[in-house]
C-alpha cells in the first residue's frame, strides 16, 4: 500500500518541482510559451491529486487498514494537498509572466533575488522529492531550516523595493511583491510536506 | 458522529469569520491592540484543527466506519484545513496593520475597496458557518458565485493602484496588493469549503 501511494506522491512532487522550475525560467526570460505550458500542465497534478484521494478513500472503506496504515493514508492525503498547492503557485508565477509579456514581470533590479528564490524553491522541491522517494525523515525535517533562506531572500526583495532609490514604478513593485509571496508560499508548502512526514514517522513504515 | 464534527467545524468557521472581521476592523482603524488579538487568538483555531484531526484518525481506526461515514470524516478533515488557512489569512491582514502602525496599512485611496473586500469576506464566512451548521448544500454551492464579487473588487483595487494618478508611493501599493491577495485567498478557501461540501453530498447525511 505504502509503495503505491509513495509512488504517486513522488510523481506529484516531481511535477510540482518541474512546474516551478519552468515558471522561474519563463519569468527570467519572459518566455510566454514556456509560461503557458506551466499553466496547461498543472491539470496533470490536479488529476493525480484527485485520483490519489479517491484511491485512499476506497482503501480506507474497503480494506479497513490497521492503525499505522490509516495514519499513513491520511497523511498522504494531506501531503497531496500541499503538493497540489505548490503546483498552483507555480502557475501564479507563470501567469505573472503572461500578464506582463513582453515586459518582464521580474524587474531587472529584482531579477537576481527572484532568480535566487527560484533556486531555493527548486532545492526545497528537490528535497521533498527525495524525502518522499526514500521515506527519509531526516531530510524532511531539514526543509524547515532550508526555508529560512527563502525568508531571508524575501526580506531582501522588500528592502530593494522600499529603498528610497527604487527607480521603477508602482507596477513593477506590485509584481515583485506578489512574486515574492508566491515563492514564499511555495516554500511554506514544501515545509508543510516535511512536517506531515515527520509527524507521521511515529510510523516507521512511512508514507 | 456527524454532529460532533459538524459542531467543531462550525466553531472553527465562526472563529475564522470573527478573526477576519476583527482584522478588517483593525486594518481600517489602525487599531494595533485589536490586530494583536487576532494574531494571538489564531492559536485557538489551530488547536481545534489538530484536535479534530486526531479524533477523526481515532474514529477511522477504531470504529471502522462505513463508506458514507468515512467519506464524511475525510471531507471534514479537508474542510478543517481550509478553515485553518482562513484563520491564517486573517492573521496576515492583522500583521500588515501591526507592521505599518501607526501609519494605516490601508491607504486612504484603497480603504473603501478594502472595506468592501472585508465585507464580502465576512459574508462568505457567514455563508460557510450557516452551510456547515445546517448541512445546507445549496448554500455551500452559492459560495462559488458570491466569490465573483471578491474577484471584481480585487480587479478594482489594482485599477486604482495602477492608474497614472496614483498619488502614493510604492510601499502603500505593495501593502494594497498583498492585502488584496489575502482577502482573495480567504474567499478562495471559503469556496473550497463549499466545494468539499457539495462533493460530499452524494452523502445526504452531510458532514
Amino acid at each position: 500500500m505504502r509503495d503505491a501511494f509513495g509512488g504517486t506522491l513522488v510523481t506529484m512532487a516531481m511535477a510540482a518541482r518541474e512546474a516551478m522550475r519552468q515558471a522561474s525560467a519563463a519569468l527570467l526570460t519572459s518566455d510566454s510559451t514556456l509560461a503557458q505550458q506551466v499553466t496547461v500542465r498543472d491539470a496533470e497534478i490536479d488529476v493525480l491529486s484527485r485520483v490519489l484521494e479517491d484511491r485512499i478513500f476506497d482503501l480506507v472503506v474497503r480494506e479497513q487498514p490497521d492503525s499505522e496504515d490509516t495514519r499513513a493514508l491520511l497523511s498522504a492525503m494531506q501531503v497531496a494537498a500541499h503538493l497540489e498547492r505548490m503546483g498552483d503557485l507555480a502557475v501564479h508565477v507563470a501567469r505573472a509572466t503572461l500578464r506582463r509579456h513582453p515586459v518582464p514581470a521580474a524587474a531587472p533590479e529584482l531579477a537576481e533575488i527572484l532568480g535566487l528564490m527560484g533556486g531555493v524553491a527548486d532545492g526545497l522541491a528537490g528535497t521533498v522529492v527525495s524525502a518522499l522517494a526514500d521515506g527519509d525523515v531526516v531530510l524532511a525535517g531539514r526543509l524547515d531550516r532550508d526555508d529560512d533562506v527563502m525568508d531571508e531572500l524575501h526580506r531582501r526583495l522588500f528592502t530593494v523595493m522600499l529603498s528610497s532609490d527604487w527607480p521603477l514604478g508602482v507596477e513593477a513593485a506590485i509584481d515583485g511583491a506578489l512574486l515574492g509571496r508566491f515563492y514564499e508560499r511555495y516554500a511554506d508548502n514544501a515545509v508543510d510536506v516535511g512536517r506531515h512526514m515527520v509527524r507521521l514517522l511515529g510510523d516507521p513504515r512511512g508514507l
